[in-house]
C-alpha cells in the first residue's frame, strides 16, 4: 500500500511471529488477504452544486444564527478565546472562522496500530471496515438474545481479529454488562490489545478512561509518549446529542485525542422525524452543523489534527417511532454526507446497519443496501460493517460472518483485474481457438488464470438444490454459525511480547487498585 | 410518464372497470402506485475510453475474422443478401456494415400492453421490473422443491399482476409441467392474459408458437392486425448459445417479431470460463459480438425494428461448474456490458439473480447485488427481478414477495425529494424552532410531511426484538410465505371484456383441435 507512513515499533519488543496473524485461520476457511482496498468508483452525488451550496447555506445559518450547545466548560472558554459568539452554552460561529478551522483538517492521514502491517490510510479513496460497537445485547440461534458478556465480547473480537476483510476495531463488539462499569475499559482493552493487532478505539465516556485507553495502546505498541503523540495510533468516534448539543464527556474525550494527535470521528445522530427535520436535507444540514461545529473546536486547539466527519442519519418509522436503517432514505443521506464531506475536505465515515433482529433476508438487504452506500459515497471508514442486528441492540456471530462474505465480495469488487482490457483479457485468440463447438475449461488461457480469475466465497453454498439438500439443507444463517464456532474455537492471538503483555496487566491492576475511573457521568 | 404514445383499444371492448388493478390488493397490504421508475444516477462505467474501444475492437474482430453460426437458412440467405461471407452457417460481418445496422436500432420504444396505464417505455433512463422465468421447479417452505405446475403458474402470475413494482410478465414464472409442450403456450398464454394486463413475452420456440401468442396478444388487447402491427405490443428475449451461435428456433421467432414490429431482446448467456473466455472483458465481447450478430440480422430484415441488448455473463464456480450469481464478477461484467450498450445506443437488459437455494441472507445479497448492478449499469428492462432462486431452477412465492420489498425500496431510490433542497426542505426555521431540547416528531414541518417522507415497507419488520420475538419471532421467509398466500387468495383479475376471453378461448380451443404446436425443435 503506498504512501503509508509505517513507523515501526521500538525493535527490541517486535519481531517474532510476524505474519502470523495473517495466516491463523486458514485451516477453518480460506480468505482474501489483509489489504485495505481503494474504492475506484466515482461517487454518487445526488445533490447538483446548488444543491450543495444550499446545504451549506444552511449548515452556516446554523451555526451562526442558531448556535450549537457546547456542555463543557473547557470547550466554552476556548471556542470564547477564538472569537466566537458565546451565550451561556450556546456557541454561534461565523462563517469566515469556520472556513479557518475546516482548511486546517487533513483530507487524509494514516492510523497504525501495534501491528504495522494493518496500519490503515483514512481518506484518498482507500476504505477501512469495522467490527459491530456497543451492542448491550447478543444473540445467536442457540442462545437467543442475552445480555452482553465477557465471554461473548471475546467470541466476537476473535472474530475481528480473524476476519482481514475486518480492518480495524470499534467499540466493544459487545457490552461486558457483567464488569463494572469503573474498570470495565481496563478489562476489555486489555483483551482487544491481546486479542487484536489492528487499530483500536476509546470511548470518549471521560477523562480517566481517555487516558487509561491511550496508555494501554501506547504499552501494547512498545511506544515511548513521544513515539505514541508522534502519529496515529488510535481514534475516538463522538457523537452529538441531537438536536444541536455536544456533552460534557464527548467533547473532553475528544480535546484530550486532538491535543495528543489522536483522531476524532465526529458522527452526529440525526434521526429525520426525531431528532432532527422530518426532510433528509434538513436532517443532513444539522448533522453537518453539529459535526462541523465540533471539528471547529479540535481545529482550533490543536490546529490540523486528524478528524472524520461521520454520518448516521437515517429515517423512524413514523407509525412506531423505531429508526430504520438502509433504507432508501438511509442511502441517498450517506451519499449526500459523503457528497458534503468532500466538498468540506474531510474523510468521511458511514456504517453497515439494518433494523432486522435475526440475521435472515431482511437483515442482509438492508445491511447490503447500507455496506453499498458506504462504497457509493465514498466513505472512508465505515463502522458496524459486521455483526450488527436489531438497529445496533443485538450483537450476532452470525450476522458477522455473514456479513464479512459481503465485504470480501466489495473488496474483490474494487479489483481493476475485473475489468482489465488488455489483449489477453479481450481474448479473441482464444475465442478463435475454442470456436463454436469448444468449451473454455480446458483451454490453456482459462488454466492460466483459472485459479485468481473468480472471487470465491467461504459462505455462500453454490451447489444445486439437490446436493444443498443431501448435505443437510442447511440455510446461510445456520450455516454462519457453525463457521463462527470453528473460527473461534481455533483461534489463535496474535504474537506479542511477553514483556508488553506483563506491562499490561501490571497497568491494568494498579488502575483497578485506585478504583479505575468515575461513574457518575 | 411524458412522451409515451399510448394508443387505447377499440373502444367497443374498452372502458369497464379500468383502474381497479391498482386498487386490488391494497386491503392485503399497502404499495407504491404502478409508476415507471426513472433511474437520475449516472451509471458506473469501469472502462475508460481506451477500454471501450478495445472491447469494440475484439467485437468487430471476432464477428469479422472469427464470425458467428447461423442455425437457421432463412437468416443466412438474409445475410448473404447483405453481402456478409458466408460459409456453410458462419457468417463473418465487417465493421460497416455492423456500424450501418446498428445505427438503424431506436434508441428507445414504448411497449403497451393491453392494458395502456401499463405501457412501459424501454430506453431513456427507464427502468420496467419483470419477475422470474422458465423455472423447471417450484418451492415453498412448505411444500419444498417440486416440479412445475399449472396450480405454481397461476400463484406466480397472480404475484405478478398484483406488485405494482413488476412492470411486466416475463416467460412462464414456471413451467407447468403436466401440460404437454404442443399446447402448453396456449394454456399458459390463456392465463397470463387473462390473470395480468401487464406487457406480455412469447418464447422464441419455433414459428407456430410465436404466431400463436402473438395473435393471443392480438386478441387480448382487442386489436386489429395493423393496430398490433403499429406499435410494439409484446416482446421476445432470446439467447445465442454461445460460443458463437445462434439456434433455428431463436432466430426464427427473432425475425417474425422484428418483422411485425415487436420488440426482440438478444441475450447471451455467457458464463466466464465455461462458454466463454475466463476473463471478464473477454465474456463481455463475446457476449456482445453474439448479440450484435443477431442484431444486425434483424435491422436488415426489419430496419429501425425495437431491440435490447441483454447481459447474462456471470462465472463459473471453477471448483464445482456451478453457475454463480450476482457476484463482483457479475457486477462488473453488467456495468461493462451496460457501458458498450449506451455507446452502440441500444437499450439493455439484465436480471435479479443468485445462486441460493432458498430464501435467506444469501439469495438476498446475490439477488441485492445483482438488483443494484441493474441499476448501476443503467439497465432499462430486468428479467427475474422477483422469485429467482437457484440459478434459476427454482421459481419461490417468498423469494418473490421479498425480492418486491427491494423492488419498490429502488423504485424509491430514485425519488428526487429525498435529496430535494429547497430552503424548506433544508429547514434551518424548523430547526430554530425546535431549539436543542425539542424533539421533531409534533412540529408543523414534520406534521405537513410524515406521511409521505419516509418508504413504507410490507414485508421489513421494524419492530424491536421483544416486540417480534412477542408476535411469533417470523423469520422474513416466513414472513413472506404468508403475505403471499394473502396476495394470491385475494387475488382478482384484472377486467377483460367477457367477448375478448371467448375470443380467446374460441382461439385457444381451436389450435388444440389442430394439434398445437410442434414439439420435434
Amino acid at each position: 500500500m503506498d504512501g503509508i507512513d509505517i513507523t515501526a515499533p521500538r525493535r527490541r519488543r517486535a519481531g517474532g511471529r510476524r505474519g502470523h496473524a495473517e495466516r491463523a485461520g486458514t485451516a477453518v476457511h480460506e480468505q482474501m488477504p489483509f489489504r485495505q482496498p481503494r474504492n475506484p468508483d466515482p461517487p454518487v452525488e445526488p445533490l447538483d452544486a446548488e444543491g450543495v451550496q444550499a446545504i451549506h447555506r444552511g449548515v452556516l445559518r446554523i451555526l451562526s444564527e442558531i448556535g450549537i450547545e457546547f456542555l463543557n466548560p473547557e470547550a466554552l472558554g476556548h471556542l470564547k478565546a477564538a472569537g466566537c459568539r458565546v451565550e451561556g452554552t450556546n456557541v454561534r460561529m461565523d462563517a469566515d472562522f469556520v472556513t479557518e478551522m475546516l482548511s486546517r483538517a487533513p483530507a487524509s492521514f494514516t492510523l497504525t496500530p501495534r501491528n504495522p502491517a494493518h496500519a490503515l490510510r483514512v481518506g484518498e479513496g482507500y476504505m477501512a471496515f469495522g467490527n459491530v460497537s456497543s451492542p448491550p445485547n447478543y444473540w445467536d440461534i442457540h442462545t437467543r438474545k442475552q445480555s452482553g458478556s465477557m465471554l461473548r465480547f471475546r467470541d466476537l473480537m476473535k472474530l475481528t481479529q480473524h476476519f482481514n476483510c475486518i480492518h480495524f476495531a470499534g467499540g466493544y463488539p459487545v457490552e461486558p454488562i457483567e464488569i463494572h462499569a469503573s474498570v470495565r475499559h481496563l478489562d476489555c482493552l486489555f483483551e482487544k490489545l491481546t486479542l487484536s493487532d489492528k487499530v483500536m478505539h476509546a470511548y470518549s465516556l471521560g477523562r480517566e478512561r481517555v487516558e487509561d485507553v491511550m496508555e494501554m495502546v501506547r504499552i501494547a505498541g512498545g511506544l515511548t509518549h513521544e513515539e505514541f503523540e508522534a502519529q496515529p495510533r488510535m481514534y475516538t468516534n463522538i457523537n452529538s446529542v441531537s438536536p444541536l448539543k455536544h456533552d460534557f464527556p464527548m467533547l473532553e474525550g475528544a480535546m484530550l485525542h486532538a491535543r495528543r494527535g489522536q483522531p476524532v470521528i465526529v458522527t452526529p445522530f440525526t434521526l429525520a422525524g426525531a431528532m432532527a427535520p422530518v426532510t433528509m436535507a434538513g436532517a443532513v444540514t444539522l448533522s453537518l452543523a453539529e459535526g462541523i461545529a465540533a471539528i471547529s473546536l479540535l481545529q482550533w486547539i490543536a490546529p490540523g489534527c486528524p478528524v472524520v466527519i461521520g454520518t448516521f442519519t437515517s429515517n423512524v418509522d413514523m407509525k412506531s417511532g423505531a429508526p430504520a436503517f438502509g433504507t432508501p432514505e438511509y442511502m441517498r443521506a450517506t451519499q449526500m454526507t459523503g457528497q458534503m464531506a468532500r466538498f468540506y475536505g474531510l474523510p468521511v465515515r458511514s456504517s453497515g446497519v439494518c433494523a432486522a433482529n435475526v440475521p435472515d433476508g431482511q437483515a442482509m438487504w438492508e445491511t447490503g443496501q447500507s455496506l453499498w452506500a458506504a462504497v457509493q459515497s465514498g466513505s472512508n471508514f465505515v463502522y458496524h460493517a459486521a455483526g450488527w442486528l436489531e438497529g445496533g441492540l443485538i450483537a450476532s456471530p452470525e450476522k458477522f460472518v455473514m456479513d464479512c462474505e459481503v465485504l470480501q465480495q466489495i473488496q474483490r469488487y474494487f479489483d481493476p483485474a475485473l475489468w482489465a482490457t488488455t489483449e489477453e483479457d479481450i481474448a479473441v485468440d482464444a475465442v478463435r481457438a475454442v470456436g463454436p463447438e469448444g468449451h473454455y475449461f480446458g483451454t490453456p488461457h482459462t488454466q492460466e488464470r483459472y485459479q485468481t480469475a473468480f472471487y470465491q466465497p467461504f459462505l455462500s453454498d453454490w451447489r444445486n438444490w439437490e446436493a444443498w439438500d443431501a448435505a443437510g439443507a442447511i440455510w446461510t444463517a445456520e450455516r454462519a454459525y457453525t463457521l463462527s464456532r470453528r473460527i473461534i474455537d481455533a483461534f489463535e492471538a496474535p504474537p506479542m511480547d511477553p514483556a508488553i503483555r506483563e506491562e499490561l496487566s501490571e497497568f491494568v491492576a494498579r488502575r483497578k487498585r485506585e478504583g479505575g475511573a468515575p461513574t457518575d457521568f
